[in-house]
């Protein structure tokens, strides 16, 4: 990770070239923060000038370095983003060397970087990241907080029936499911596989999908886009998959 | 993991105790056989004089210590569970201590030990362990081999967009995909959970599915049972997921 006082410093400037850019394209583009997580005392306070600044929201890694986004010493920014109305969007990182080693290597070069990644670790990781921060307590704290998970909610959302055994021990006031219910919402970045669609809405309701692709590396096109929306029911919920559900979530006037 | 030595007496000893419970109560048991991962280079050897014995199949974890189970040592026993047509149970296994340390700790020992087992580390390392093996071409050199894995497939099931892009770059004749559909049974381990079953469904065929429960976690009442098998369409499906399919692969007569 940067040291703390170059993080501050980047995150700044990569907030403020993103604000301009808005300003210049308002009916195109919205931003998301970057955060100096490497310095945690101050990731608050640049959520908040960013926020100020017209950000919606904001998009970290599960881990910074050796610290993962359950650590206490992120709980003040959990807290201003639950204030403020910042969902944070948990973005896919490659795993720990640590945890490379351990899982993710022995082939080629590239099969393992496939594995640890795009594959299979990438998804893992954020998964494990929003599990842990469920765990952490973080919701009953911050019961507004939202977070954003891309990729259909990575694996977590089909694993529910498992994560559910941690709520009671982890001493949660609500079960691991009803947290993803009510303080997650899921982006499908591009994977646009009904079965997906389905089970997703098995665990939670249509208000908590939208539509992503995942560009330059996911961008489906308008035919297969169109194929996928008449899986919903009603024009209703393809409106709120589509638009209404990140304008809500987000604050974006259309 | 045992001394090697040790590891195939008390393999030779656990599969013929299991043979004479078999042979006492030939209408209630059959046996998966125990063997010496931690002696490799007698694994095969082991699991023909269990298969002579009547088992019929055998059963291990994803890693025996520092070696993981597709590590080239274990080829000779994958080429002999084909060839003896021994299906190979994957179960799920506590992660590694690296494993642990880099995912898994920093809460309360039981929320840590729930997490990294049966709450969700378990089910990532049994998914790993069976994508590996896909990764490692072992259903190219053993296009007969059959894995069986519990919980619905673990997490593989539900990550086959992504593990299918991983085929290309390690060199396989056929997509991730294409392998879990024709190389691996499911059981479901007492998750008796419909959004499962329809999931299971949309990535493999009900040939390939197998009740089972988890005594003594999971043991859903006769009831419970007799609710889910109201999901599948017909009398012939629910007769192959129920007895038909877990006959078939172990070449029990019922």
């Amino acid at each position: 990770p940067l040291p703390a006082d170059e993080a501050v410093r980047l995150s700044r400037a990569a907030n403020d070239a993103a604000a301009a850019a808005v300003t210049r394209h308002p009916t195109r583009f919205r931003a998301l923060s970057t955060l100096p997580m490497s310095a945690p005392g101050h990731a608050a306070e640049e959520l908040a000038r960013a926020a100020a600044r017209g950000h919606v929201g904001t998009m970290v890694y599960g881990r910074s370095g050796d610290r993962l986004l359950d650590d206490p010493a992120y709980d003040d920014l959990f807290a201003a983003a639950a204030e403020l109305g910042q969902p944070v969007f948990i973005h896919p990182q490659i795993p720990s060397d640590a945890l490379r080693d351990a899982s993710y290597r022995g082939f080629d070069q590239l099969t393992d970087l496939g594995l640890a990644t795009f594959g299979w670790g990438w998804h893992l990781d954020a998964a494990t990241a929003a599990l842990r921060l469920i765990l952490r307590g973080t919701f009953d704290r911050h019961p507004a907080l939202q977070i954003v998970l891309g990729h259909w909610g990575e694996m977590l959302l089909f694993w529910l029936d498992r994560a559910d055994s941690l709520s009671r021990i982890a001493g949660l006031q609500r079960s691991v499911s009803d947290y993803v219910r009510t303080n997650f919402h899921i982006t499908v970045s591009g994977m646009l596989n009904p079965a997906l669609l389905q089970h997703a809405l098995s665990v939670t309701t249509v208000d908590r999908l939208i539509f992503s692709t995942d560009y330059p590396f996911q961008h489906p096109t308008g035919e297969q886009i169109s194929r996928f929306l008449d899986n919903f029911e009603t024009e209703e919920d393809r409106r709120k998959f589509s638009s209404a559900n990140a304008a809500a979530l987000f604050g974006i006037e259309v």
